[in-house]
């Protein structure tokens, strides 16, 4: 390979070639893992290549072809999992100069893949009174395509599950990385091959998501004395089909007072608290629900000054994994884990059994039509092989682990591969340079493709069906 | 009770007599049960009063009062239970003018007891593009206040739940029946005394109900060789996070070749099928769904012309309660029951078990935060012993039974009486003339609130929590 070769064929597409900026970006926030830290610390890219339409796209992907250039694409970089971080050095595609809502209608928006997502729901709510159904709490900063290919779901996902769902991506368009790239639009099944697989095979430059009736979301924290019960009114809430709300999430003490630093005037000491976003529509039924729940409602946002308001983050950026950079602010040993228990029970022992060695944190989402507990519970980090027991410990008492300290697909357990895919990398990227070294499948022909117990993103030969 | 001096002192509100129309508004369509059809046949009020203010009707029940004259309220009378018949005789309260939209915001909308459903939802679309979250099969005639007082729940109860839960109603405006009648606004909990309750305890004038984001959701029927191939089809799309639908509900063999008659040219002898409503925006998702789950998609409402769309009716006239209408146009021996199955294997059992003596007809419907079997099975009536038996069927198979063929709040099992509301009743119906027969617990001092099994509206007392 010759990077050389290939930026001379980039015309006036722009490059950065600083080394110190495109080593900051050729990181994402992997380092919320010490694990992955001290894996990933070094890799940088060569080059950053910033193109600023889908023909550009094609001018790199060309170039990167023919002079065998690894391509790691990225929009924000704000993943977790090195999942936009260049193993194999070669140039970073950064897509955010690709930032136009193209199309906007009442049920639906159309955009390239650098679009903001929060800038996105900005335009849909004035054009149509309509927002993306869910968004990670890193909402403001991330970018619709690096959502797709590197996300799951989030604020929002109590009520509309998550990306991996049928329906939550309506299409994609993604430009192949061929002697002659194609654009190649998506529909229907074809979107599983490429949604939360890291860019490994395609590059997105448009996608058309579902747009959900936008509201007021009124943020509320609830304070419980004892953490099962926060978790246990978080669950009611989401089973209760009369409220609408946005953002369920219990965060067991001493998460709030000892890292939601700017809220901590409304909180008491001691309390566990269940993060709340709720429609205007349901505010009163809520606040008698949260009394029968002989719950603490400590914060009400649309109580509170516009002046105070602006002091203050929105509730969701102290849920999601904004509670793991909220407490590694304040504490920088701390990491997390990505786990999902299949009751309330099951939190119960965990909570009893690892204490504030795991101080826990739920999101309450929808999977499958259930309310799930999907845990991000903070790891107070000794070492390595503590974290792998504290993984077991979860395991042997039936919960599943998807492992955030793990870079490829196929270790963090949320995407299984599997041949359909693996055939369209082939298709797409035959001579496998784009963001290698994240498909085990693609670097290891003998590769099972049922390695690994549970997949967040099942494979696309079957069909998840209820019973 | 005089009904003459009563009827003196109503000035000019208007009044019908005649006896032919009379007994015709005594009635609602409680004939769907031949139980109920022997009881009440011949039932009927004295005289039809028809305010056309919230003004009025408290002069109506002022006379009322003084002169002891029973008044039952009425809306459409498109209920089944009886819920509306006049059984001591006295005045029927026609609230069919007090029809007006009072007041349209974003995400509620504030009208008159008699304004019917459809027209509310003409009204709310045009302005906030917002409708009602759910509405029974009887959308284009039924009143609000109605179904306030005598329904539970419909189409879009598999996204919303039924007007049970907390939030579902926003506010009530009633008034009393006493000396000096009072306009009483009931929030949160205290809603729910008047609740499905027959207008026993207050004549609600004014309600105001959340809105849901409007579509032009897509009609769809979808056949199946099989009928738990259809249900287990069904409980899959209810399961979907990802995809927006309004109705699901699946009709053995052969209610749909023998019952959906302007449908017959798009369906298949011998089929069962899955009635669906579904969002645009989930059109295209649910295609890849059926034929994953190998279904016929028989009709799609999008692809037919719009004169074949004036001929058939909309698939939730297919649906709810209109599956037994139709069934009762073609063969008048047909009657139904409303069940509750907790899995899709009591289902199997009991389809099983009964074969066509019970037609199977479900409501996916989400209860408490579940997708859940709401059956409307049809039954093949012979005699009320062999109902019975049916009954005692289900109950013995662990099924939940909501009598249809009683008329009292009690024994219909929907409505769970209590401390509560019997008090409710004496400060606002303190001679009890408001409904009389329709509350045991009013009739019968020594009534056992703890009589029966389940209830779908739960008394005030306790509120249903998750574990």
């Amino acid at each position: 390979m010759s990077i050389a070769e290939f930026r001379a064929e980039l015309g006036d597409i722009p490059q950065e070639d600083n080394p110190r900026i495109v080593q900051q970006r050729s990181r994402d926030h992997y380092w919320y893992s010490p694990v992955l830290k001290a894996k990933l610390d070094q890799v940088t890219a060569e080059v950053v290549v910033s193109p600023r339409s889908t023909e550009e796209v094609k001018t790199v992907l060309r170039a990167a072809y023919k002079h065998g250039v690894a391509i790691t694409p990225r929009g924000a970089g704000t993943g977790n999992y090195g999942q936009a971080m260049p193993l194999s050095g070669g140039a970073m595609l950064n897509l955010m100069n690709m930032n136009k809502v193209l199309e906007i209608k009442p049920d639906r928006v159309r955009a390239q893949a650098g679009a903001v997502l929060e800038a996105m729901d900005h335009e849909t709510r004035a054009a149509v009174g309509g927002e993306l159904r869910f968004h990670p709490s890193t909402y403001r900063m991330a970018s619709l395509g690096g959502f797709i290919a590197g996300g799951s779901g989030g604020v929002g996902s109590v009520r509309w599950g998550g990306l991996r769902n049928l329906g939550s991506i309506l299409g994609l368009k993604i430009v192949t990385c061929e002697a002659e790239p194609r654009e190649l639009d998506l529909k229907g099944e074809d979107i599983l091959k490429v949604a939360h697989a890291y860019g490994t095979n395609g590059i997105i430059v448009e996608a058309e998501m579902p747009l959900a009736p936008a509201y007021d979301w009124v943020d509320m924290i609830v304070g419980f004395d004892h953490f099962m019960d926060a978790a246990a009114f978080a669950q009611s809430v989401a089973l209760q089909d009369g409220l609408l709300v946005k953002e369920v999430a219990p965060c067991a003490a001493p998460i709030p007072e000892a890292y939601f630093n700017r809220h901590k005037p409304y909180l008491k000491d001691g309390q566990s608290v269940v993060l709340l976003m709720v429609a205007p529509v349901s505010v009163d039924a809520m606040e008698l629900f949260v009394s029968h729940h002989k719950g603490d409602l400590v914060y009400r946002g649309d109580q509170v000054s516009d002046e105070e308001k602006r002091r203050l983050p929105p509730v969701y950026e102290l849920a999601w994994n904004h509670t793991t950079l909220r407490a590694l602010k304040v504490d920088n040993s701390i990491t997390y884990l990505q786990t999902r228990y299949p009751s309330i029970e099951h939190v119960r022992k965990i909570y009893e059994m690892l204490g504030d060695e795991l101080p826990m944190h739920i999101e309450i989402t929808r999977q499958d039509g259930e309310v799930t507990f999907a845990g991000l519970p903070l790891v107070r980090y000794t070492s390595e092989e503590r974290l792998e027991e504290i993984i077991r410990i979860h395991e042997d008492n039936g919960c599943d682990v998807f492992n955030p300290h793990r870079y490829t697909l196929e270790e963090g357990g949320m995407k299984r591969t599997d041949r359909k895919q693996l055939e369209f990398k082939r298709e797409a990227d035959p001579k496998g340079i784009l963001n290698p070294g994240k498909m085990i499948a693609w670097e290891n022909p003998d590769f099972d493709f049922n390695a690994g117990k549970v997949w967040l993103f099942d494979g696309l030969n079957t069909v998840r069906q209820s019973a």
